[in-house]
């Protein structure tokens, strides 16, 4: 693996390390970590990358990767660089023959976010999108029980992502994760909705199996001298008739990082929430709640995607870090799959991917799009 | 205390009962308990009324009282028929100068809820409208914090009533009480806003001691065959720029009762769940989040409204029945004191009353209008 | 019913007539609500008693109260005095043809509880003994879950009652409550574990439906300058096997009133909160665990015994005082039906008595033994 | 980092890698990883090692380590075998000049453990010894807490660790695990007090800043059939006046690893749960309870040693692989601080190590003679 962005100090590189590094497949060997050719350098030295493979740009790094033979040049890149920039190193991945590893949200824009897509086309080459959430072996469960048509057709989905870390404006006290995401120029069009609310609505599309269709936004800047959205909520329309809802706040004082997804369908209802996520509430109509719980011994009521996803037994808990480092490993073992010519396991193609990634950023446009319009229902549109 | 309906078989006349008995201040010493005479009757004996007491009609009771001395005659009457017949008693009531007590909501439409106001104002007489969930100490307690600054100013409101009981077409299956509520000619303009989404409405104006000014609502029915809403979601918009959702539903398959609200304010946020009643949690932006908790020893932290509305010491659990019984007993306490000449304390006059009435059906109306308007957002208008 | 003991200020007095007034088939009639005249009299009065039906002495109100003819006598007597005054009061009643409610601990001593016993069975009048806790519906519902086998033999029990609201010399501070409780001339030989302990005992016993059979007690007076124990540990070998623990405390700083219980069979186990006393969580070895919840729709999977105890549907939290309500309740209707010559229902029958008194006198004679000796383990004897 | 045992297979040695990969610092060189040479082979390809560091014994591993240069060979050497199998590899290690990793328990017997503490002392090597829970940060701060006086005196201890996973006869059925823990000759003297017993003593030790110092155990062989105790309990003596239980079970059906602790001070208390270990809880006598949170933003009320072992914000669920990284993190930090010549910082110091390990050999040997005499209270001895 290879870094594109990521360098000492980022918060999201040194999480795309951890995760990278949980099982032991996957090995850093090389780096762009930084625009900043100082920086990039320290920074590469303190992961112990070899002095040559220590780059000072990402058109550096592809150009010597390149010629390197195929057992000792980087497997796949990682983009952890900021919104803005991760369309050209993605495409110059792909050109180049490199497997790609993305932050969400995948481009800043929804025609770069088309590019890239005929591009992993023409290359057949994969790409990782990293919506962490969907890493979680009880969120797999959710999607699977949903499938499985025990709870009946959905009805209703109710998505929310509460954050309370921009209650202030923290943009302008050199908060720099603060600082680029409210920022237009670098994270796009919008600011909790872009950052925050394609998680959610990513989450619910993900376990439902249903696509949003049309959507009633409202947008709010609640912290006075903020440019972009730091608070909103919208009312869903999905396919087969299911309605939901979509609250996302980044001002909600005393949050940590509440993401919380509750589907209803006609026998019963799960619940989940990424701050105890190891169980999966399922209520019944008719029957007494069950609470399904990772890494659980009654294996024959977990779906495989499930128990894939764990690597310890019950009451032992898993949280975002290993969440993460499931896509890793789906991602790598798919690629070893491929590299050995064999056929990867249908758990380990349950990654997100460049599909995931048209999406998110489809649902930033329909959001500011039915925001700015008085019309109460947008049709979403791609 | 009198009661027009509720006769055996009847949900909330027994709970009203429960209420109104637990503090040993009221007795029920008549009442027209059914429209059946039969019914009635049999109903009044169960409940140990005295024979002639026992009236099969409100009108009958009514002339009946008035004629007793005043230290015979009730002091009151508790109004608990279905919604499309609280308005004739409820103005016969004043007429003959008794307070009343009625379930929410208040009328079958707007322009009686008017007209009851009008006549409380001639009268000078009392009403209560059961509103329970501001009967519970610790939304009281919710109340008091955000007005007392603490949480700064609001931002954003999230209030849910989630039920699942109407997951079905219970009303074809002989559910007396799904029955009358799916009924427009019983239960009004509105299934599920106006049965529960009012409790919500309420709840969040209440505590947050802010109106709601426009609303962008999506009603929907879930059920085939139902003819009012079972299902709905509310965007809001509140007096000083707070925003808000509200969301409400019968078909949430699994869900008991499930009445939530969570307020953010600029410093930190509160949130109380109905099924979790003794507890308030606060949570602050720059400081561990804090667990009120109803009949706690550190009164010096509670106000003296939460205090005043508990019966027992932390830990002790109070519930559903004690906050209906708060009501009663503040609605008891106030009357006792009108009666005796002496001033009523402030937690005392704590009780929701005709102005709650004419918002819960302005709610309604407003709702419903939105629901029915391609604009995005409606004024809130009375 | 009539009251000794209770007067103003009196803090089980109160929760007593809230409890036996809640569903209207209870009245106070007469009282003797203190030993001080003064305050007998002015009790009365602020319950509304008859002036004549005011007395000074549980002697006078006996004398009174038989002379008047059956239907306008009192019923029953709720003795409600601290615990050395309840026998002589007790035995007055049983031998004027009068049922007693008496609050736990029955007696002051076991010989008294003995003597006690002899005289309800001579008199065959009824004793309900108020172990309020074993009036919760969900208590119900886990004695008869182990009551039908479902989890297997049963092999551990662990009950925990912690309170913090001792943990200062409070008894000099002017707290009433204190400061009898913590005197072995008015409460007995043991403070906490006859004041809680005996609770956690009724309770282990009355849902494993095992009784103890040998314990190993520790005893301690944490606070200095108190004369009886305020907190201990037993551990507790039962019937059949069983084994386990049951911690108590009221100095445990923080804790309001914490009790506790978990059982454990060879298929599964159950917990039960007071704090919480809607759910009772059932956990399998080899299936998800199950959370049951009083008042929910799925009759068919809870037991007559949790649904007669219950007075709202699912989601309506009922607490402390409905639980009390029901031992009231049900012996009332146990009561009714023998005054009307009928047979109670089984559901009804289900409140503690004097059994359950002899044996609460005798744990706390066992574990004050135990905790005097160096042999690890003392036999439980009555 | 060489490791002995853990090959493919083995449970805990998977979870000793990913702990000490997690944080990109430590990398596996080689190893010894079954006492099967074909599958200490098979092991070490699987694991990308060296063809010519997969050794097939330890001593092997040992000569050949030791002969390389000091920037080639192993640090240290980490021991996953079964208890039986600790102490020679980790004198031969110290010995050889390499710094151990073991699990824990230390040894087999106390001697054993009493000879290594001596050989560390000698050599002056480091020694890590996993007790994995004292590596979450919460536990850190709960320690912190303590020491700071803020709750006061420590009153009571209440630790308790209970499983369910050995509720039947598993070892005869196949089950690895279960196999070798329930077998005298390679666990030790006693099964669950051994396994997780320690545990829960460490950790009560270790958060309150207490030593145990007189024990009243009671252990039990719950499965017919089974060789060591499956369960028991143990009534706690500590420094400075404070007393406790220890309850620790492996037969309690339905749970999974639910190891609490709950610790009482003169003014408030503390409780946190394994099973959601990002949460610490606060009780206060005179204040409402607080919920101190890992990674949160309130950095000035989280002591440093929290705050130093979270890897992401407050929201972000950290679990039982980052606390048992965290250990791996902190041996690695100290000891490159030491190769390097500084002095380590306090906070990478708070590992557990050889002291630790012979008090949980103590503990063992304390347990079992208590339990075999008929003494109610058993001196700790070392």
């Amino acid at each position: 693996m290879g870094m594109i962005g990521g360098g000492k100090d980022a918060f999201i590189g040194a999480i795309h390390r951890i995760a990278a590094n949980m099982d032991g497949q996957i090995e850093l060997v090389c780096g762009a970590l930084s625009m900043h050719a100082d920086i990039a350098q320290e920074s590469g030295r303190m992961l112990f990358l070899d002095q040559d493979r220590i780059y000072n740009t990402y058109d550096e790094m592809f150009k010597a990767e390149v010629q390197k033979p195929a057992n000792e040049r980087m497997d796949f890149v990682t983009i952890v660089t900021p919104n803005f920039a991760h369309f050209a190193p993605a495409m110059q991945a792909l050109e180049n023959g490199f497997n790609v590893v993305i932050e969400k949200p995948i481009t800043f824009t929804l025609e770069e976010a088309q590019k890239l897509k005929q591009k992993v086309k023409e290359t057949g080459l994969m790409l990782l999108l990293t919506h962490t959430y969907a890493g979680y072996p009880m969120v797999k469960e959710a999607k699977q029980l949903i499938k499985s048509g025990k709870l009946g057709k959905v009805r209703k989905i109710y998505v929310e992502y509460i954050q309370g870390w921009l209650s202030r404006l923290s943009e302008r006290e050199g908060n720099a994760q603060a600082s680029w995401r409210t920022d237009p120029s670098k994270s796009g069009k919008s600011g909790c909705m872009g950052d925050i609310g394609t998680h959610a609505a990513h989450l619910a599309e993900y376990i439902s199996g249903l696509k949003i269709t049309e959507l009633n936004a409202s947008l709010n800047i609640v912290v006075d001298g903020r440019m972009l959205d730091d608070d909103g909520a919208v009312l869903l329309r999905f396919e087969e008739g299911a309605t939901g809802t979509l609250i996302a706040s980044q001002v909600a004082a005393g949050e940590e990082n509440a993401l919380k997804i509750r589907v209803y369908g006609e026998n019963g209802s799960l619940e989940w929430a990424q701050m105890e996520p190891n169980t999966l509430t399922v209520k019944w109509l008719d029957k007494p709640a069950e609470i399904l719980r990772a890494g659980s011994g009654y294996t024959d009521r977990l779906s495989s995607y499930a128990t894939h996803n764990c690597r310890t037994p019950g009451g032992h808990p898993e949280g975002y870090l290993e969440a993460f480092g499931n896509l890793y490993r789906n991602f790598a073992l798919t690629l070893s799959a491929k590299i050995a010519g064999e056929e990867p396991k249908k758990e380990w193609l349950d990654f997100p991917s460049i599909e995931d990634g048209i999406r998110g950023m489809a649902f930033i446009n329909n959001v500011v799009a039915s925001n700015e319009s008085n019309e109460k229902w947008t049709k979403y549109t791609i």
